[in-house]
Parts: structure tokens; sequence; C-alpha cells
């Protein structure tokens, strides 16, 4: 897209981001309906879905012709990621969001032909909007958001995922003991999130399209990195272990995992 | 002491407070002068010294002969818990602090012949400030606190310990497992504000007497309970795993560990 479409694009969704975060906050005031989906720690609320309803017209209305993928399954069936492919995540965190009223994000990723082209990772709470893309920069807050110190494993705080750490998974142990100390908040847009602000140098988790389509967006505009755990480009169309890091925390972890 | 007089000191020291968290952000616009004190992991700023010297010398003005138990040595030798005794914790996760510039909190209490009598944690960044005593109730941001749900494990969330979970030292992992799930935050004084806050039903980490002095008070006066990890009174002058929880996570907890 031009530059100017996509700046044009950016501002109009980060007015529908903001609409969509003072309507969910003002529903957090009223009593929440939560259903558990495949567990008792998969929870989906009437705000998820209320808000994706949201999302999803609004991105209709600015984009008509494009694909949305989002995760309560308001949007359409996607198998290709060509043509302008939206992803969508209204809660991410859901567990915190019921259960702590706090540390929970919403998600939007815009994809153009498989390639990033916009992303936005919300701090409901916090109030912090990381928005943009490769060709427009990212902003925290409108402001100009510098890109994380290129930080190695040893010297930052690295963001885990509670079953990978307790199993061991892909030696996550041996990854903490390296960094400075494990970190898990319990929602990837949070997690993702400090690692763009350089609060964490790396997130590894098990992580599906509508976790981690924004974060890549941005993450990749700051010069971080985005992979599967093997190393291997992520696919925007399905599920596994990804990590988001500086290029050298990326370096450190892949040697170990 | 008197109700009143409790009043007139939670009023002084909630200002003391606030104009020590103005000072620390500005500082964190300068250099940091960062060492290690027993490991890598165990972090001292210029912050820290300046804050303690800061919350000593009011504390001092306030309370002339009460003794000042500080975690960078700034007060006094403390060995018993006989007339006033105030525990300051100048910056809690001074690793957050140093690289993630968030989620470090500052926390003070007072205890009366051993009676826990004030306590404030300021949660910095988020600009929580939770405040008050037995006799006062606690109040963040100088609302009243409502008192969380008394919720079972099952019920809620956890905040655990990064080296107590991988080591799986108490059960850990089991206790993780009977929760939600587990949040990692790397500061005491954060996560016991979470579950002052009911964000999360239970902290069980080991803990320093500046860690939890603050925090006891403001639980007990919520009613939580404070203990040790098998479940006997915590002695405010030692050591060692304390576990924060509400009386039903508690007794749930007490049964695995």
């Amino acid at each position: 897209m031009q530059t100017n479409v996509v700046k044009q694009l950016n501002q109009a969704m980060q007015t529908v981001m903001k609409t969509a975060r003072v309507q969910v906050i003002a529903k957090m005031g009223a009593h929440l309906t939560v259903a558990e989906k495949t567990s008792r720690r998969d929870l989906v609320t009437n705000v998820d879905h209320s808000n994706e309803d949201f999302l999803v017209h609004q991105i209709r209305e600015l984009d008509p012709d494009a694909h949305i993928l989002a995760e309560e399954g308001t949007g359409d069936q996607v198998d290709t990621m060509a043509g302008h492919v939206w992803i969508v995540d209204p809660i991410d965190g859901t567990m915190n969001f019921v259960h702590q009223r706090n540390h929970f994000a919403m998600m939007v990723g815009l994809y153009v032909d498989g390639e990033p082209t916009l992303g936005y990772i919300y701090n409901v709470m916090a109030n912090k909007l990381y928005a943009g893309g490769p060709q427009i920069g990212v902003t925290l807050n409108n402001e100009p958001l510098v890109a994380p110190a290129n930080l190695d494993l040893s010297a930052g705080l690295f963001g885990a995922s509670a079953p990978l750490l307790i199993q061991n998974r892909f030696n996550m142990q041996t990854v903490v003991a390296q960094s400075l100390g494990p970190r898990i908040m319990g929602s990837a847009g949070i997690q993702i999130s400090q690692v763009l602000a350089g609060e964490l140098v790396g997130y590894l988790s098990y992580l599906r399209p509508w976790d981690f389509a924004a974060g890549r967006v941005l993450a990749e505009s700051l010069g971080l990195v985005v992979t599967r755990v093997d190393g291997t480009p992520v696919d925007m169309l399905s599920s596994g272990a990804v990590l988001i890091a500086t290029k050298r925390a990326q370096r450190s972890i892949l040697a170990i995992v």
C-alpha cells in the first residue's frame, strides 16, 4: 500500500482502538458472562464477543474487501494470506480480564499479501497503545517509540510461558537461567508489548495467529525478530511456539532450545 | 496508638510517599548508578540509596523516638519489635526498576510493640498507593479499598516466585496446578498489592522483613492471612518463605506445601 494510504488507515484504526477501549472499560462495570472454551483456563466473555463484533464491523467499514481472521469466529474463514488480511484478538489475556480486571490487551494486525503492514496492541488498563508498521514506524500513544537496545539474553529479563517453564519445554529453564529472570504476565499482548518497550529481551510461548499477528508487525518494525522456536519463519495461519526477541537474545535462545 | 494519632500519621506518611514518588521518577530520567549486592540478580542503585535516605529522614521527623529497619542500611540496628519500629524498602523490585523502568514499589510499614499499625505500598509507575492499617482501614489512592473476596486457590491466579516454581520448592508446581495459573512480576510489593486488590488469591516467596512488612499490615487489615509456609506466625525480624493469601486459599496451599 502507498504510505499515505497506510497513514490514513493507521489514524482511523487508532480511533477505532480508542473507542473500543472506552466501550470495554464501560462494560467491565457490569456483570460479565464468562464461559469456558476448551478448559477452565480458556475463557471467553460477553466482552470478547461484543468487542470482536465491534472491531470486525469497523474494519469492514474501513477496508471492505479485506478478509478478517478473528479469535472468536466473527470474521471470515481465512485460508490464504493473499490480499488484505486483518487478524483480530478482541481481548488477549481473558483470564486476567476476568480475574484481575487488569493486564489484558486488544490486538489487531494487518497483512497485505503476507507482508506485515499495520499492528496495534492496546494495554487497556495502562492505557498504552502501541501502533504502526514498517512503512510508518511505531508509536506509543502517538509518540515515536525508540527501538529497544539489542541486548543479549544475559542482559535482560525474559518473558516466559508458565506451562513451557514448568515442563521445561524447549529448555526454557536454561533460557531463564541465562537471563536476568523470568516474568509471567498471562497475556501474549502484554508480554510482546514489553519486548517492544525494552522491558523484556524476549518472549517465548505457544501462540495462535491472533496472539502474535499485531506483535509481529510492531516487533519487526523495531528491528526485533519473530520466528518459530527452531528459527524458521512464522506462518500467520498456523499455531506453534513463537519467539519474539532482540537479535542478540534470539541467537542465544536458539542455541539453547 | 490512639486512632486520631494514627490518622494524622497516615496523612503525613501519604504525603511523604507521594513526594518520594515524584523524586524517584525525576531521577529515572538521569543516569542510574547500578551495583550488584550478592549476585547479578541482586541490584542496588543510587535511587535506592537516595530514596531510603529521604524516607528515613522523613520518618525521623514524624516519629523521632522510633527505630527504623531499612533495606540498604540507612536506619538502625533493630533487634526488637518493642516500641515503634518502621520497616522501609525504598525500591522493591530493583531489577525491574533498572531493566523495565516499571513494576517496582516503595514500601513502608509501622509496627507498635509488634502490632501491625500502618502500611504503605506504592506501585510507582501505575501511581497506585495502598495505605492504611487495622484501625483506619485500607485505601487505594484515598478511596476505601474493598476487601478481596475469600476465594479458594482453584478460583484464582497465584503469585509465584520464579526460583521456588522452577525448583518446585514447597510443591509450588502443585499449588500452581490447582490455581488458575501463576503470575511472576519480580516484585514482592507489586505482587502483594495484587493480592490486596483481589488480582491474585495468594503469593508465596522467600521474603526479607522489608519485602512484606508493609504488605502484612495491609493484608491483615483486609482479612487476608500472612504466615510462614508452615502456617506459623511470621517474625518481622527474620527472613523466610512467607505466604500472603485469602483464608480459603491459605488452607488449600498449606495442605500442599
